[in-house]
């Protein structure tokens, strides 16, 4: 296969949101696991549903929403100061394993981040995870004002870049998103970091069904919508070689 | 508060979707309960989803789709059978125990429902359950070929009615629905079907949080955007009152 640039999502994909789990658990011992799944929920929840309602509002305020609305409806106390040190973790998730090594095998294509974060979420996180070394532009949905899987939101790899949707790698470990990428024409390639099969086999093994497991069967299966990515991968490290590079 | 017609949401507010667990459970005993939440849940996100990807399909077809998703996420083996009696049950969901009462009460307004539920589906369900006894007017989100809550679904109780905005109360107890109404600006009464301190005593009760107490977290109180209804009702039964007939 043969593209100019290869264009990942964030969260989920290039960074681990489950890592917020350190300080939901740090802050509220018990509850971090609870806390981190209904917030991650409701944060996409509120992505779509703002957009739908045409009321938009950037990310950094969307996930306070739905930090607020998780703590409210457990009933636990808060401060400033705790709600603060929680929203920061945005500035410093932790990237994954495969991460770096992937990107520093692509160094040859055009490299960057298309991302529901607001662009001042993703300067702190870029440059607070020494990302910003391997990549050459990180493209907030910002200036469209509307969060994935809304067409307009791919339309600006092409305004940042000048390259067509097909010379684009698209990857994306949310299903929602590789398959609004490939909705739009782009090349996809969906990161299956939970397979089938795991996922049957964890459900099997419990008595009753967690946050955690619930999570997964809600975010991390393929949608059933006839928009099937062009390829599933295992890890991020399978990009250079996908890609001839 | 004077108004001249009071209409309603189906799914959750009329209807109690919760019922199609007595089927999911006959069809996969001790799994009834996990494939119901998941799948209303994932219905949901598939109308928020196709409708920001503008690739609407009906909510027949969104309910189908999402409900192969749960199965095959579970790896529950099912056939056609299987799967019809399931989906058959949107054709005769439960009302709740308040729905007819209510709607007998304000029998002297214009009553309807306003529902992403596709014409053919809310026809067969108005009808089966008796509620077309009961109701004026039973508007699907088709004609405009986006769900709830983008603003375009609202305007179509003008549409039917002739009325204004403000001449309406619509009344939901999905969150997001009511706040869609409000951001339209609609009168809106939101039913509160779990209170805060209910649902907090709830999870304090359990080791594990399990699917149910998962969704109504997610799916149950009022969301934090500044768009809170006019009204919090706890019941159907609080209608007529309110709105002095």
């Amino acid at each position: 296969m043969t593209v100019k640039a290869v264009v990942f999502d964030a969260y989920g994909t290039l960074y681990d949101v489950q890592s917020l789990s350190s300080v939901t658990e740090e802050m509220f011992p018990g509850k971090g696991e609870l806390i981190t799944q209904v917030w991650r929920l409701k944060q996409l929840e509120y992505s779509w549903l703002r957009s739908q309602m045409g009321a938009f509002r950037d990310f950094w305020s969307i996930s306070q929403e739905s930090l607020a609305y998780t703590l409210d409806c457990l009933g636990v106390a808060y401060d400033k100061a705790v709600f603060e040190t929680i929203m920061d973790k945005y500035r410093h998730l932790d990237p994954y394993s495969d991460t770096i090594s992937s990107l520093q095998g692509l160094s040859s294509l055009k490299r960057a981040i298309l991302s529901n974060g607001s662009q001042g979420m993703l300067d702190a996180l870029v440059k607070n995870t020494g990302l910003d070394q391997h990549l050459d532009a990180w493209i907030s949905i910002d200036a469209v004002e509307i969060f994935k899987p809304n067409r307009k939101t791919y339309g600006l790899i092409e305004e940042k870049f000048g390259v067509k949707p097909e010379e684009v790698l698209f990857v994306s470990s949310n299903a929602f998103d590789a398959c609004g990428a490939k909705n739009f024409g782009l090349k996809v390639a969906w990161i299956e970091r939970v397979t089938a099969q795991a996922l049957r086999d964890e459900v099997a093994g419990l008595d009753v069904v967690g946050p955690t497991t619930m999570f997964k069967l809600l975010r991390m299966r393929m949608e059933h919508w006839g928009l099937d990515p062009d390829y599933r991968l295992k890890s991020l490290n399978e990009l250079p070689a996908l890609c001839g590079v």
